[in-house]
């Protein structure tokens, strides 16, 4: 059984035909699931809705603890991917004896060219088979929570080096 | 480096406008990818395009000889799912050292109810996790290849217990 | 008000993930007309779903006699492409006094790469606006019923000149 | 031979994935008239790629001269749906003996979910069709310039009646 909490984030976003925005609504996590035929036993919980820009050390506090408390040992967490490397240290931090995969995307899953549903099923099987830590999966790869960065320009994640 | 092979099935089928039949075209494999924004090194080769109902001994043959051959350890194969547990076992016989993951799809890429990018994702990541072994990724699972069998009448795979 | 009937055609054909053939289910028409926000008052009724090569001359009876006895003299039917040439014949022949206009799609509208919702949205257009007549709405242009083929190898509706 | 003006609006908008902001690129026309499979002859033209909201009265005398002074007399303007009434106006009191039809989109052409395509087909065939006049086509239908409003709660176009 895999725990999935999501935080929002670009994954979750979709357009307000009235506003004309991106707007959080219901998380697409279940519609995805289903879609992709998963039969990952899995239990869905939504924390927050949020982009990952605004969200505070108080709203990481809360990921944290339900990382922790949860029974799962396997979690998988979606979320914006400006802070998706700072909320994968407080979990680093905070959690232990867990495997803990955040994911998130470039381009809303609403959005025909979205890589949501790519990494949605890399981030779960990652969960499934890399052992305890806390670790971030984007572009089909996977990184320990203190060996890579977001480029900011390029929208990439990267692995650190030694001497990065 | 992941070597991808292709060999046809459901996942690549596309639709002909004039005959108005399923048939097969270029892989889709780069687009899926690209779409994925996937970051993997990956090194594709089309082995065959087949249904894999039609797919004969020798095919597997040509299948299995190229994973033996290849100079990279880590293998995903896009495979009908028909007969993914067939190929899976001539593979466990004949290649040794490697892991090799089959992967498919229920619903064509071309389609937009396709399970095909979120099971890419997953084959590919379960492909860079798993120890030495021939697995089967569908549905967000990984089955070892002696462990699984194609439920028909619901498209499912399902694990293979010691009562089964 | 407009009435628009359902005969089949590659239009509302969908993929059917156990038998991994393209079968018609349920027409997809309330979910495109859903999907492009209309709100023209349409009145949908499903005569028929099959393959418009398998349409025999009862099946093309019945269309005539539906069109011929419904209260709205606008008319819309979805109907496989091969054939939909013989159907405006028949329609010509048998209904007065009615603008009816044929339309249907080359690619299923469940593909991704539909040109169904692009057919529909111009079909009922030309529905609202056309002289009593019969018509085929086909790649965004209308051809009378007498003046119209689709070119077999191409796939694309013509229209005949005095000279072809 | 129908000329169409893009303006931009909703319709054209595009996820940018580096700043997570809904913005302009290329306009979506060439592609969306390929995958209608249309055979219309076109000739398409960007003036402007700016929401509707932020469109100045110097845009709307730029659009107003390009439909009076270009050859073709049946023209297809695709704009942003808030000021679309604003520009129909100015359009009826600028330009005489020709067709002009606006039409967009609530939701953008690159979402999965957009009305886009059917609107296109809509607005194409409006074009061919109605007499000499300014009109908008939204939601498969067709209004008079002087006859139309947009209802800003519920994203719908809607006939003015006289007691409106």
């Amino acid at each position: 059984m895999i725990r999935i909490f999501v935080t929002g984030g670009t994954f979750d976003k979709t357009y307000d035909q009235i506003s004309g925005r991106l707007v959080f609504g219901d998380t697409h996590l279940p519609e995805m699931l289903n879609l992709g035929r998963s039969r990952v036993e899995v239990s869905i919980r939504t924390l927050m809705m949020v982009d990952s820009l605004d969200m505070a050390d108080g709203d990481r506090e809360l990921i944290v603890r339900h990382c922790r408390q949860c029974e799962e040992s396997r979690i998988v967490i979606t979320h914006g991917t400006d802070t998706m490397v700072e909320t994968a240290r407080a979990l680093a931090a905070g959690v232990a004896d867990k495997t803990i995969v955040l994911t998130g995307a470039m381009v809303p899953y609403a959005f025909g060219s979205s890589d949501g549903l790519f990494n949605l099923g890399s981030a779960l099987s990652f969960a499934q088979t890399l052992p305890w830590g806390v670790y971030i999966a984007m572009n089909g790869q996977h990184f320990a929570w203190d060996r890579v960065r977001k480029n900011k320009s390029t929208g990439i994640f990267e692995a650190l080096t030694d001497e990065t």
